[in-house]
């Protein structure tokens, strides 16, 4: 039976999978963006660009967690100046985020940036936005054109204001990227992912449409500022989620407030979830446990994931707290435990392999566990 | 300027809203489900049912987390002679698990409870379904039928097994519910929600788009067996926030291993992100962090979260780190700061009030926030 990311039903068979919507292709380093290619998970440092080896450090941690993409802020000159040695020995492309300086742009792309990503809305001057799209044509660098909410706020004296109160934010922000493709495109230029952010969940899915059905770049997706992890994650995963469900979306960025290695996790479990991604490791399926449970499952399945966090392969290991769903959760997975009172029947593979005492249970799994992983 | 939720922008003409699918509404106690009435949460207690205070107990902590309306396993005939006192006490409508024995439906039925949750494939007995149906009809009782992956593996003398490999999961899963639904049908009762679900993310979606194309029953939605917080919270807020962005879902059931409280807050976050739910109490925003950081937002962030909890006033709180993005959201939110060197600017409602030194801006915000939810 054909198995993927440990699933055995994970067949296109029986398991659907999502429709795609066609794109083009876009080359960031060694990373292609649309035209089929696997969705990318990009993530940005939060360390200051300019101290390299922080930068530096930190990126390895975050392509190790996922990142196939890392961006990073380049506010001063400091920091692309620092950029080339980031580039040199960062194990991903690394795309520079430009606002406001032009300069910046330039010295990224001759820092050897695999994509820039800019807010023409922040740079006024179109002449100014011409040099930096003839240096990356030059150059070979994408460029993300991504427009956020803000950038559909007028900044006028004394206060701000949208610019136009009677029309859907999302409407608004994809005439804004309009303007700017119109920009890139008479320019010749279309190596260009295009954005629309909101902190608005359903904003960004509407704008998002919008531009999957006004244009073939591909779309870079993320709900923007979601806030602190335990929120960000139902937010972020709920739009993006949303939209990979509709064949949109070709690289997405997670944004939570804290480690962006927490966002690169959860961008990765978002992929793996809908399966436009290969698990890697163990996929831990556990009841919610209810008043059916005649043991304390919970602490058992933290244990056991903590005790198999390092496996590669990939297997999913199934914790049931009784009889109404473990027996069907066995049969999908490779190791399962059934809970009842004071013991458990351990499965592998659907097969009812023996009855182990309570105390017994974590034990038992995770030696089955390391077993076939051991075989893979 | 129409305000709601804590939105400067979140009117009619502005934030767009997901447009609903028609439903019939069916009348769980207080509750109704479809026809249009707010999406509900759901979710499900995992004391001993038979141990009605300490049930009691954590439905009223579920019901002040946002739950409106409680299930409980009912295995034993202990558990049901406690739904009588618990449906008394409770403060929201309680829904009676029942999976293989008809008796404890019957029984619960007569106990008061205001839905029976029944996966008739358990239920072999046709008859059996028949007096269930017959007593819920009298009794006014609503019925979810739930059909889940593991419904549609046959159970034979050594091993399980799909009933059929060479069909999609999700269509096998909404013909064993077509099943079901005939059978209710049959005995005239249409007092129905329904239900398909699968631990695998992207069946979930569509099983329940097939499910809302065939029948006008409000749907509930969820992703079974999601597993821990961290990874449940990606999986189902992407396979629920997917439909629910498509218009389809009236009742919803995040099912987190562990404390069920969790489950309840991600979906009412979930619920409020999409504007399906008025929010209560602080949206905070934040970003991410980047480069561009130059003081250390994160624990800043975390501090304002705890002391604002209490705030049950709907009121957006924006703590950004820089100019980039800052301004715009300032322009969104009842109070922000944005970060700079040392110091931040405090924002009221878009307006500048005035710049404040790094160690005092969690006390800024705090405040500013407490003053004007003291307003609303």
């Amino acid at each position: 039976m054909a198995r993927r990311g440990g699933y055995r039903y994970n067949t296109p068979m029986d398991l659907p999978e999502i429709p795609r919507r066609a794109t083009r292709s876009v080359t960031v380093g060694g990373v292609i963006i649309g035209g089929g290619a696997p969705v990318s998970v990009q993530t940005m440092t939060n360390t200051p660009t300019a101290h390299a080896e922080a930068t530096g450090a930190q990126i390895d941690r975050l392509a190790r967690g996922g990142a196939d993409l890392v961006r990073v802020a380049v506010p001063t000159r400091a920091d692309t100046a620092a950029l080339g040695r980031i580039v040199a020995e960062a194990p991903v492309p690394i795309i520079a985020d430009v606002h406001f300086h032009v300069e910046r742009a330039l010295e990224a792309i001759a820092a050897g940036a695999a994509k820039i990503r800019l807010n023409p809305g922040n740079i006024s001057d179109r002449d100014q936005v011409r040099r930096v799209i003839d240096a990356a044509a030059e150059a070979g660098t994408a460029i993300r054109v991504g427009v956020n909410e803000g950038s559909v706020v007028e900044r006028t004296a004394g206060a701000r204001r949208r610019s136009d109160l009677a029309r859907p934010l999302a409407d608004l922000m994809v005439d804004k990227l309009a303007e700017h493709v119109a920009l890139f495109e008479a320019a010749g230029f279309e190596n260009l992912v295009l954005a629309a952010k909101s902190h608005d969940a359903y904003t960004c899915v509407v704008a998002a449409r919008l531009i999957a059905e006004r244009w073939d770049y591909p779309l870079h997706l993320g709900v923007t500022h979601a806030g602190l992890p335990e929120t960000a994650a139902i937010r972020s995963a709920a739009a993006v989620g949303a939209l990979l469900c509709e064949g949109i979306g070709e690289t997405i960025r997670l944004s939570y407030a804290g480690d962006p290695l927490a966002e690169v996790r959860a961008a990765v479990e978002l992929l793996c979830s809908l399966r436009l991604r290969a698990r890697r490791g163990v996929d831990l399926v556990a009841c919610p446990t209810c008043g059916r449970l005649q043991m304390d499952l919970g602490p058992m399945v933290e244990k056991v994931r903590a005790e198999l966090a390092d496996i590669e392969a990939p297997l999913t290991v199934a914790m049931m707290g009784c009889v109404v769903n473990g027996p069907g959760e066995a049969d999908n997975a490779d190791v399962a435990i059934c809970a009842g009172k004071g013991k458990a029947v351990l499965y592998r593979r659907g097969q009812r392999v023996r009855t182990v005492a309570a105390d017994q249970i974590v034990s038992a799994v995770v030696s089955e566990a390391r077993r076939l992983a051991g075989e893979q």
